[in-house]
């Protein structure tokens, strides 16, 4: 059978590899007919080769050629939805609307669109400029990137299409896209599209390019290689961390969003005075996508009592009530087992779930385990295995010091949130937690639960280590996103004319504020 | 002998330590009085639990608290410029006037004042608010960070006094001072200051600690410890490689200023034009501080001919004519010594020096190395070698595509200059040179020596690895430098009066730029 096409250089071609996949549909388990390639080294080297003389192309385009990019591309994808999200439903159980069609299509193209202003306005770069030394500097491109994207968001986090390939796009690098294997042809026609709106845009053949698979080693030697800019990684802690080890040994930047398990701490007033709606709340953030996101809230914290054990209980009630979803894959559901019996290793016991759903789709039953505060900070790295999924673990605290001690055991995080009392009775609690929370997680989240990231300068879709790699950078939020992907550039005593555009004496975009000696300011250097 | 104390958790004590070491004059070879102590793990464990403990107080201090600390301890320092600089000058061999005290000192406090003035007007936080979706970002301190000094900069680089040091403090950390065991009465003197004027601030102990030196098992296991935030490292490349990948194993952030030969291009048409002032310029730079600056220019490019030939001729002469400066110390000569003989084996010619100088203090000869663009190209890591001090590799290129080659082989550099002709006549050679060499450098110099590192908004000292261990970092320049010792804190519909202060509605500092909804403000959130 002849396998699908990768895209090297501008070229649609036949993969030089003798491996081949195939993508599986999670709701059926059907696979699907489509054969794809596992690239092999020489493969992935011509790809880097590729980047590299894109990237040294496109270093002297006016930054507004990379949002013409971004914009046609979004403007052709739009043409096209119902072709994409119809793959993505088959590849990935998720259903067409509202969850694709309606949510993470609108936010991939809402991204690349955000992105093209980005690239457009240069207020990501940070443009300095001293005119007593006559130094300037700015953020530039970094060079090629790769980026990994994960199985759960086909769209908005894709390889060829999600926020990092849009942030390393803005910030005028090349992207080399690794497709992630469970949905090859929603990739497959991302950067179809991609490529017709690079040919439609003027940018070089190699500027983006797709390949869908490689061996381990292989992704390894990617990251690390010297001609490599940086890259982008979404997936499980362990594949990351191997990454990130051949990166760092490379000297490339790496830029992880790993494992999270997104503690909630339900402080006692806020239980009195709000119990039905955090029960709602939090089932629905739980069980939305069968639990398949980044932000899912694994871990709720509360304090011991009557009100504790009916939470438990209410939130049991909604676990049964509640028809399971359809995970990813197999490999998912073997992991979201795999992560469930850890816990339950740890002293954790089954509340509800822990078993097999329906055999003829990828399913697990909707899970909720419960433990002790003690159990918990005896054990607390058992407790914080991630069950990525549709499960939870709820640990009942006997008091507000142990409250605080399990958040002082937490590891790094995404998000951690703190649901209080509107009267303040909570205040006392919520401030020693939150200050220890803070130090655990990328975002600080009040009253609410964590799923939801909102495409906001705000954002930080990021946290310490080992959510992340590095705790100053976020994968969502633009234009904090694009910053992952830059160099520090720096101009001393460099003449006028040669200087990028946004450091030369004349402000090129009337809303772009530059550092000139020390004062923000959208002037012109006098 | 007892030897000096270490400071810990706000106290001056005995080290617990059983190994010493003693600094030694390099202008004499005399073995000074004190004797240090080598602190032993359990000693470096007592200075993270102070560390840690220490950055949860200071957590709720207002920013004006670190700026009064950073104000306060320069204020104290200029008290004691003569004792400080005198102690220097003993364990350097660095000229009082005007090298210490008119050059890095006066530097050294300007770096204070500026971070304060960074700490206090938080414009290095980048506050970004999303009225729509109420989240709020901003950077925010990292946790303790331990500085490693290095050898060449006794005050403005010193891991308790130092850029470094500064950035991390106007952040909001604690800081673990490594003192170079080159200078250690010099880092004390400094720590003593610091540790009263921490008194007098009402920092709490443990804010700032010094220890003299550590096994380098130690100092892996201190950069990968989980409680520490991040390090900064300025010295080796050999000893940097170490700890960054102890740190990069335990997800900790490491700053790097590792080793650079700053490759200097003159382009025909300067030599033509600008033949005396490029000999003066050149070797100054070079020679000066006996070439142990990190900008040192250790690789000058020209093209073959007659122009080049004098030149090499003219920079020999005066090499020679100049008196061998005193090295920092008989590891400093001898690794200088090392690096020109590898240079030596990959086929460069000694023009001049290679030889002991004065046997009575640690030197070495200037000493000027020639060779062929070919042989450079066929070698490139060989010929770029680092040799560390008053040594400079002059390659002569047969052509305008050889100089090309060569910058497309350098290894990341801190700087990388190109000299040309003012008329014009070698902008084509320029713009080609410029583009490769961009990407190979952290700072783009034209028509000057990379030496003289200016206290800049916009200076970039940072590069692509391996000079540095990310390209988008500058140890050098407030507030961007403040940034590398900073994590994103983000606030998602988080309680108004719970924000830190620069996220509040009001904008605390009328200077203070914010991002609200996209726009640059000075205004409050309305």
């Amino acid at each position: 059978m002849t396998s699908q096409p990768v895209l090297i250089n501008g070229q649609w071609r036949a993969s030089t590899g003798t491996e081949t996949f195939q993508a599986i549909n999670p709701a059926t388990k059907e696979t699907l007919s489509e054969v794809y390639p596992v690239s092999p080294w020489s493969e992935v080297e011509e790809v880097i080769d590729a980047a590299v003389a894109a990237f040294k192309t496109v270093r002297s385009y006016p930054v507004g050629r990379f949002a013409d990019f971004l914009e046609a591309y979004a403007a052709k994808i739009e043409l096209k939805i119902d072709e994409i999200v119809e793959a993505a439903h088959l590849e990935t159980g998720y259903p067409i609307s509202p969850r694709l069609k309606d949510g993470e299509m609108v936010r991939t193209l809402d991204q690349l669109r955000q992105a093209a202003d980005a690239a457009r306005n240069q207020t990501w770069s940070l443009p300095t400029i001293d005119t007593k030394t006559n130094i300037r500097s700015m953020l530039g491109p970094i060079g090629p990137v790769a980026v990994f994207g994960p199985n759960n968001f086909p769209l908005a986090f894709n390889s060829i299409s999600g926020g990092d390939f849009a942030a390393a796009v803005a910030a005028g690098n090349p992207v080399i896209a690794k497709g992630h294997p469970s949905h090859p042809r929603t990739t497959q026609l991302f950067a179809e599209i991609a490529q017709a709106s690079c040919e439609r845009s003027g940018m070089p053949a190699g500027f983006i390019q797709l390949i869908y698979r490689t061996s381990h080693e292989d992704g390894a030697k990617l990251v690390a290689h010297p001609k490599l800019g940086a890259s982008g990684y979404t997936g499980s802690r362990h594949a990351g961390l191997v990454l990130k080890e051949a990166a760092d040994r490379g000297g490339n930047p790496i830029y992880l969003e790993l494992s999270s398990i997104n503690p909630v701490f339900i402080l006692p007033g806020a239980l009195e005075e709000r119990f039905s709606e955090i029960v709602d709340e939090f089932t629905g953030s739980c069980l939305m996508g069968t639990g398949q996101f980044c932000t899912n809230p694994g871990l709720v914290v509360v304090k011991a009592g009557d009100a504790a054990e009916e939470f438990i209980n209410a939130v049991a009630a909604k676990f049964k009530a509640t028809p399971a979803g359809t995970l990813l894959g197999e490999g998912v559901a073997r992991s979201l087992r795999a992560g469930i019996v850890a816990i339950q290793q740890t002293g954790a016991q089954v509340v509800t779930g822990n078993e097999p759903a329906d055999a003829n789709r990828c399913s697990y039953a909707n899970t909720l385990l419960r433990a002790t505060g003690k159990s918990f900070i005896e054990n607390p790295a058992g407790h914080q295995e991630e069950a990525f999924g549709n499960a939870s673990l709820i640990v009942v605290a006997d008091s507000d010091e142990e409250m605080l001690a399990i958040a002082e055991q937490l590891e790094g995080n995404l998000t951690g949130c703190i649901y209080s009392n509107t009267e303040g009775t909570d205040d006392a609690l919520y401030d020693s937690i939150a200050e220890e929370l803070r130090r655990h997680v990328g975002r600080l989240i009040n009253d609410k639960m964590p799923t939801g990231v909102a495409v906001s300068p705000a954002m930080n879709h990021g946290g310490p280590y080992p959510a992340t790699g590095h705790p100053g950078f976020t994968a969502v939020g633009i234009p904090a996103s694009i910053r992952r992907f830059a160099s520090l550039e720096c101009y001393d005593n460099v003449r006028l004319h040669r200087l990028p555009e946004v450091l030369r004496d004349e402000n090129p975009h009337e809303s772009l504020h530059r550092d000139i000696d020390g004062i923000m300011t959208t002037d012109d250097v006098k």
